[in-house]
């Protein structure tokens, strides 16, 4: 019982700093995407490809949520975009009081996009509001196509899902119009990409769907 | 800090409730091996396979983990095998008072190999003791070969290494030897297995790793 008082109490605190980032980031006009999803699943492909293709017409800023290594912050600093890692020293989820710090610690003047890449697990990110306008699920054809009823909270708090791998598809047994009813089963209103980041297959859908909600570069 | 305190507490708790774990499987000759992967590497299918190779010659149960659905039991139960499911109804992994709460529920009469497939997530259930011998880590060839580097407690803790998917290596930039070497970086002393639950290939020298170590029917 007194585990989850304060469990209560962190979430509670967890939604202040929430509000706070969410407060900074609408007064800045900053819209903000917090991408969960399985190590593996290609979050950082897709960012990569996705900032290669959107960067020179939106301001974009990357913050990267790792357990360990700043690997993925090294990758997308080549795209020379500003980027904050946060190491998580074994920590499951990244939480909004870690985020208001990268926030407070980047240049983000004219930043318009702000990805936040959590930390790789399908089950802890989705209880945490990082103040994001979207969070968006990253599911791998590699995956299996079983996952949104196994792994239901992600799909039901996130409003986008990108099916990523969509080029291996001829080489397993993922029933795409499966998947599609099983996350559709837990989340009716998920807006769905079939993407392969490794080809580029699919991206321009999703490219415009972020270049929509964005002011673009003066 | 009173959060430190509960969760060393919650650790404590568990330790106790592993180690009756550990004397029961002890005193009925049961090798408990505790599977931990990301969603999606495979697990299920390993198990399938694995069971269906083994179990005319070794009595096996299995203890299924899952945030959410019965599947994965109602899968292994096909293989007529006892298994029982836990269902974590959103929590992130299994804790030895929910496996011994399994066991005490099993006919494990004769059983000398249980098979714990934990809660697909690569970062909270290497912190938990249930009671196993070992703890198996499960990558996937989709998932990257930077994967050990990235969520290195699972590595560091686990005594044996399946690379599963191997059948999907043509079509990835999945490096094996890489693999390899930032696997041993964080853990020298794992034992590999490079395999495909799908096509068979490579699960000779798993099973026989596996029978060396039960004993067989009489």
């Amino acid at each position: 019982m007194s585990v989850i008082t304060i469990e209560r109490k962190i979430l509670k605190k967890n939604d202040q700093f929430a509000m706070e980032v969410r407060d900074f980031c609408a007064k800045h006009n900053i819209l903000v995407l917090n991408l969960l999803s399985s190590p593996g699943s290609g979050k950082t492909t897709i960012l990569e490809k996705t900032l290669a293709r959107i960067k020179t017409r939106v301001n974009v800023a990357v913050i990267e949520g790792d357990v360990q290594t700043d690997q993925d912050a090294v990758r997308i600093a080549r795209q020379n975009v500003p980027v904050v890692q946060i190491v998580t020293n074994g920590g499951c989820h990244l939480d909004a009081a870690l985020v208001l710090d990268a926030v407070s610690k980047m240049d983000l003047s004219g930043v318009r996009l702000l990805f936040i890449e959590n930390v790789g697990n399908l089950v802890c990110p989705s209880g945490f509001d990082l103040g994001e306008h979207h969070k968006i699920v990253i599911a791998s054809t590699a995956e299996g196509d079983d996952k949104p009823l196994k792994y239901p909270k992600t799909f039901r708090v996130s409003d986008v899902c990108l099916i990523n791998k969509i080029d291996l598809l001829p080489y397993l047994n993922f029933d795409v119009p499966a998947f599609l009813a099983n996350a559709k089963k837990i989340n009716p209103d998920l807006t769905f990409f079939q993407i392969s980041a490794q080809s580029g297959e699919g991206l321009d859908p999703w490219i415009a769907w972020l270049e929509s909600r964005v002011e673009p570069k003066q």
